[in-house]
């Protein structure tokens, strides 16, 4: 059986294919806000390049400000694959269990943002009890299981941010002014700007910890991606620019920046693991590296998946 | 004599014309980000309008990811202005004095987001003794002055994010997501996405604080301004929908986020006024309403100025 995994989120549409020759994965950015219309020919050669026989589907995409409201979202999402695939297609729901293009309409809110599902369930399966945290490009997935069952206290997103299984902060595409309210500079505390002026995968390219060709957002400033350029996006967030502050100085901001964001997903992943006694973490996403760092200061055993959501629902649909 | 002034910001440019029949003040929206090369046509049509004899010209437009720089901003502006009117040009520096578009050119650092100067210089020798609170719709300036003078600590906007003189929150334009980590939803603590879903005008609007006509920027979502819509657009924050949590439960949101940018405001103010012994607070701009209330809270006494910053510049220039 050809099976195509389609993870449609909003900034990024995953792709696995599981056929003859085995599992290729892929992931091409795909801002839904500005390509909305765009989606069904996407799909549409996704389609035809593979020619499966079933498709399985998960979205965070339906939030995008691109629709009204989730219900809109979702409908056009499965409209889109719909429009391009004749075959059966398999939706993936916060309940654990596929779900048919008609019910995924009728109960919305089962398939909404259910992205998180797949790949933590099959970590359940494959590894009985631990905590798979998925640091993504915008979001980071912290989700408990045990015994072989995913037992996460949320299902739908806002249910997740409350119980701290969703924390919506990225890799890559996260503004640095929502995670810090201030960064010293020059030794003296400073308040940031509050604009969109850069972002986190500045951070990570300036410290080394990612390249320019794992850079796959659009820049804030439509600018390139260059050390020099990321360098120049964060010295405005504190209102400067690169003749007032020299390299090492924009270098200590980043620094600091990125212990914040890694502080926030340690602490969200110690309160996850505390809750259920687990101590190991199952790290992936394009922000594994600080999904692992963040484990190893929380003093949690690390393993690392290599999977991306979609291929986790074709794991899941073969057995 | 006929004076024009210019306050040319990074999203709105407010007017002054002192002529023959008083003094005329406007404000317009201008995101120099998205419209950049259509401000030198803007600037000549200002100036065909109120053919003054001299202009008086302060910015925080150089600012903007539009320019790799302070220098390539400040240049630009002046060069745009030169470009439409032949008259006299004095440029306001934050020393405090005005200077020619040569000397703007060559200590561009001195002018550069100097727009803060002349209505707190305007307010120092009319009041005498007083802190300036200037809520603007994207940053707050708060300047102390004293006998006549102002006394701030900071100068550049680096320095004004060090010494608290500047806080970049404002009453339309800021992002939600800087203003809280997280928010009570049906009592429960819950996170807040870091996407630019909603900002202060959405609140501002949905409380009544201000109408349809005064949220003068864009709206994240391209959609309109109404209170549903804004309403919308905060459920988004807490990755909602208007499906799925009520008017009164989006507006505890917009209550709570109120408070957390009016207590931003009253510390900043209480901070700046506490540091020169001062108890009166001159407020002024678009969120002159967040101004007032945060003065109260801080126990200051409050007067309203009536002014922009481009007619306190035209002041000064009479005396």
């Amino acid at each position: 059986m050809k099976l195509l995994g389609l993870d449609i989120g909003g900034a990024n549409i995953k792709t696995a294919f599981s056929g003859v020759d085995g599992l290729i994965q892929g992931s091409c950015y795909f801002p839904i806000w500005e390509r909305k219309h765009e989606l069904r020919p996407f799909l549409g050669r996704v389609v035809e390049e593979f020619k499966p026989e079933r498709v399985a589907l998960t979205m965070t995409a339906e939030l995008s400000d691109a629709f009204s409201n989730k219900r809109e979202g979702v409908n056009f999402i499965v409209d889109s694959l719909e429009g391009c695939f004749n075959g059966r297609i398999l939706v993936s729901s916060t309940d654990g269990v596929f779900v048919s293009p008609k019910e995924a309409r009728e109960e919305y809110m089962k398939v909404a943002s259910a992205n998180w599902v797949a790949i933590s369930q099959y970590a359940a399966k494959r590894y009985d009890s631990g905590v798979l945290v998925d640091v993504g490009s915008t979001t980071t997935d912290i989700i408990p299981f045990s015994e072989g069952l995913i037992v996460p206290e949320g299902r739908t997103d806002l249910e997740r941010l409350q119980s701290g299984e969703l924390l919506y902060t990225g890799a890559l595409r996260t503004n640095l002014a929502t995670i810090a309210d201030s960064v010293p500079v020059r030794g003296v505390e400073t308040g940031v700007s509050s604009e969109f002026f850069a972002l986190t995968a500045d951070v990570y390219r300036v410290l080394g910890d990612i390249q320019e060709e794992d850079y796959v957002c659009d820049t804030p400033d439509e600018r390139g991606k260059s050390t020099k350029e990321c360098m120049a996006r964060i010295a405005r967030v504190v209102c400067a620019d690169t003749l007032m502050l020299d390299d090492e100085e924009i270098r200590d901001i980043a620094c600091y920046l990125k212990d914040n964001q890694l502080g926030l997903v340690r602490r969200g992943m110690e309160k996850i693991a505390d809750r259920w006694g687990l101590d190991k973490a199952f790290t992936c996403g394009s922000g594994s590296f600080i999904a692992e760092k963040a484990a190893c200061k929380a003093g949690l055993e690390i393993h690392r998946l290599e999977m991306n959501t979609a291929s986790a629902m074709l794991n899941l649909l073969r057995e």
